[in-house]
């Protein structure tokens, strides 16, 4: 028997054929047979959705919510020419500096991720287990490519490896500042053991090079060294087992105040206030090299292993960056320690003037002025700390957008005991296994597109690579655009035509310009006769905020047709194109 | 108190600790006292694990399963070298072709994806409820791109829109042929109302552009209608509620025989098999033009409106695609379905020599020289029915691979009723909304990189674009490697080194070679000071399957360092890379 559905879909069927026949002008008979069954068919289908009323279950199908998921979102056309752009030039600059590409899968092995991200582990999307294993969605770049590397260790010694793509965290959004559930990253790392800081400088010197290209605007690349803050940490008196914490909570100086942070050491961890106010006196420090040359001389620092080593490897860092070209960049901030756990070395994160959050700036201000880590009170920015004690529970709720910022765009460090982990716990309590040293960098580029979309939507950018557009100014000539629009493709360039069997010169003027076509080539029937199409080149300009096309009382120009495609690539707009300018 | 784990942190972390004092040539003290502190933590991890053991829990802790998740794998410098280049054509020729990209995300509300894949619904993944959405892994790009229209209708109405991205099925994974739980595919869809069979005949032109340019050998490009096949099971006698399911039968005629087939309709489907020898008689058609001439000579099928409306659409198709030079790749083939119920118009698959199952070439010779579709016996594959079978209970078994071809590497087709049924569902029952004709394509990226991969290793393809390998003769020259590293990747040339303070010459070759640089280049200091540089040029050449540099007396040229990007810039090896010949 019928169903509502089945109905449903016939009628659809039905509609399709009727419209395709009335478009292919078939015989009326054939047109009015297909009329009236699809009249017959949606008599029936009031029938029985009467039928269906009258009786028990009338109950209405609920309605689908259109929408994405919490915390993703579809990017069209005009975002997407931009971020191609961006991840363009990201992967450019990673095989400059002979990256080479590596995949992962989307989702890993719950057990891989388990124990890498500490308190961030409830952020992990897992995967329903439907009689298989258990999953979850991937969190980073970092653990898969540790996991590869202690898969494939013995042939990967040695290597650069890049990954671009989505990784995943059941965080609160904030989409507005890129902030997202799904989000991209590309990163790039440098695996094996190489001699001392090279590695790393060339890291750096990379996340300079690709933000220096990026339209993102000034920005800085923030440096310091976990066995320096180990250093400090012994030296002011920390205990051993409180490093970790007590880093964490340094961590958080970009974004509270002093104040806070210290109340954070000594009330919640348990330091002696004593010690936090000497931690205080040294995360306060960021400079250049001069800042490396006072440390390198505070003799209670330098009596420490650690810190000696730190220091030692930041002052190597320096002298390769110089010959990077890149210490104006960069800042040796005291107070960068970054959150996760597994960092053995040095460290870094870049911000950009955009992604500091509200707040930022005055504290920072503070920070390197006062001698009192005391007076670095600023005001305290209202809804991170709210927000931070929420989120254990659902981290459902949107977060207020105006008290965040984009936040850092690039951030890594070394690790060198990462793939270490994955080789003993395959292996087995006892057994003597290998380790991987790593260094890398994660690149936030929906971050880096929060701060360049702005930018393209302001100065008008185009969002198609659409070059020449091919019109007809006679009865159609469907064919004879087809096979221009095909020559034209297979020669290499962009092109298109308004699908429609004769349309009218205007509609087709307008669907060009749409696309900001810079070649439209008119044909004509007696034109063509003699061998010649017409070229108008076409140019637009942002006025008042506004792109529009340049008009011009050009006519155009006849072009031979058979030298068209040399013709166009003649063109200075072609050399242009060519070199990227269009964008 | 101490752990296993804080132990085992703090021993990596002295590990680098003496490694890097080591590495910096450190005071012999400080490395003394290094050292010794790492033995104490040693011997209190020893102590530790002793007690542990005493005590009453030793069980050993699990070892970790270093793999992938099933259906998954990672894809390594080598094979992501030749993914990219694959991947990079496609783009090309979607935007070539006027598109524009999508980008959604990896997951959807579940209710986006139900009701959408008919049988097929056991093979998504759903993720698990976290306390939020029902969330669940795409499972093909077409219902993302249904949803996204819906939500965007109003501006929407016409568009070219391309999206690449993996998405996912809990499938039986069949690795070497390309078939992955989570696997890649390439969309491209005209969307909006155009005149008739326009943008189909642009798909096929697309699909065509890409697969010759694409290293897959001989392909062909199967079309159908679902007009013609509904207007002639109509005609056959076939009941209109079997259209669908037989409709899916018939789909199977590329795998197996006639009879199977017929089985399918008669014992299970409850078809007269005298109406299902109807049928049989039709669908062993396959060719050209003339194919359709003899359809349109059909009495029988010209009186029904469905296919005399399908057949028409088909001509226009016939005339477009010359007008494409697409006509030599096209058959016209009565057997294929298709499996989703969405389609509404033209259908179409491409397939190429080597994707095709064991057993299908016989089978098909059969099928189009035979009178009696009774007689395409054949033999029966026998993996593909049973393995069939098998799917609804778990799926977890693997495959037998030698039964299995890479099958279709492209397939699509017109569905205009998909994005209706969204804006339908949304709206509620009654509600009058818009729907959006769509017409589209999905090319299978790792059937294809299934094809072009073995072809790369054979042919030996190099798997990294490094251009120019820097090295020192001299006492390492560490700062100077640097710097013209780093001018000649300003220059946009990608350019390396080794990463060691003071590395040997013959080792700076072995890693040069190893990345086949086309460049090496030299400093020496004492040339330095004169402001010259030693450039090498380098070839390699495939010998017994092999390759290996082509070995010269060259003992290279001597270059002014200031005009070194320049005149590397006017090689021939250099324009050679520029026009992509160096993959």
């Amino acid at each position: 028997m019928a169903t509502t559905e089945s109905l449903n879909q016939e009628i659809a069927q039905q509609n399709t054929l009727c419209n395709d026949l009335r478009q292919q002008n078939a015989e009326a008979s054939l047109v009015e047979e297909a009329k009236k069954k699809l009249g017959e068919l949606k008599k029936s289908l009031g029938a029985l959705n009467k039928a269906a009323a009258g009786g028990k279950e009338t109950k209405k199908k609920e309605r689908l919510l259109l929408k994405t998921a919490k915390g993703t979102r579809d990017y069209g056309p005009g975002e997407m020419f931009c971020r191609e752009h961006v991840e363009r030039i990201v992967k450019d600059c990673f095989t400059k500096f002979g990256g080479a590409c590596l995949d992962t899968p989307v989702f890993e092995r719950k057990d891989v991720l388990t124990d890498k991200y500490g308190e961030d582990a409830k952020l992990i999307f897992d995967l329903m287990d439907q009689g298989g294993e258990q999953l979850a969605l991937r969190y980073d770049h970092t653990v898969p490519l540790a996991r590869y590397l202690a898969m494939t260790g013995a042939t990967n010694t040695q290597s650069k490896l890049w990954q671009v793509g989505k990784v995943y965290r059941r965080d609160s959004p904030v989409m507005s500042k890129g902030r997202m559930r799904e989000f991209s990253q590309a990163d790039f790392d440098i695996t094996g053991t190489w001699d001392a800081m090279i590695p790393d400088a060339e890291i750096i010197s990379l996340v300079n090079t690709i933000l220096s290209k990026l339209d993102v605007g000034e920005f800085t690349i923030k440096i310091n060294h976990r066995q320096i803050l180990d250093g400090l940490f012994e030296v002011c008196g920390v205990p051993k087992d409180k490093f970790r914490t007590i880093s964490s909570a340094v961590d958080k100086l970009d974004k509270l105040p002093w104040l806070e942070v210290k109340k954070e050491m000594t009330e919640e961890k348990g330091l002696d206030p004593a010690v936090a106010d000497k931690i205080g006196e040294y995360v306060k420090h960021k400079g250049g090299v001069e800042l490396l040359d006072t440390l390198l001389s505070d003799q209670a620092l330098m009596a420490n292993p650690s810190a000696k080593a730190g220091l030692e490897n930041m002052g190597l860092l320096f002298k390769l960056l110089k010959a990077y070209k890149a210490l104006d960049r960069i800042s040796f901030d005291m107070s960068l320690a970054r959150g996760l756990d597994y960092y053995t070395g040095i460290i870094y994160e870049a911000i950009v003037e955009g992604s500091a959050p509200p707040g930022f700036k005055q504290a920072n201000a503070l920070a390197s002025s006062s001698t009192d880590p005391a007076a670095v009170t600023a005001e305290p920015p209202k809804s991170r700390p709210a927000k931070k004690a929420k989120q254990g529970e659902d981290a459902e709720e949107e977060v207020d957008e105006s008290q965040v910022g984009v936040g850092s765009i690039a951030g890594g460090g070394r690790y060198d005991n990462l793939v270490g982990m994955f080789t003993a716990a395959a292996a087995g309590e006892g057994k003597k296994t290998f380790g991987t040293p790593c260094v890398g960098v994660s690149i936030g580029l929906d971050r880096i597109f929060a701060i360049v979309w702005p930018k393209w939507v302001e100065k008008g950018m185009r969002s198609k690579a659409t070059m020449v557009y091919v019109m007809s100014a006679g009865d159609g000539l469907l064919e004879e655009r087809i096979e221009l629009v095909h020559e034209l493709r297979e020669a290499g360039l962009n092109a298109d035509f308004l699908a429609k069997n004769k349309p009218k010169l205007p509609a087709q003027f307008t669907a060009g310009e749409r696309e900001e076509a810079p070649f439209a080539i008119i044909l004509g029937g007696d034109e063509l006769k003699e061998g010649l199409v017409t070229v108008k080149e076409q140019r637009w300009e942002l006025k008042d905020g506004k792109k529009s096309k340049i008009e011009s009382a050009d006519k155009g120009v006849k072009v031979n047709r058979a030298e068209l495609i040399q013709w166009i690539k003649s063109t200075a707009t072609f050399a242009e194109w060519q070199s990227g300018k269009f964008v």
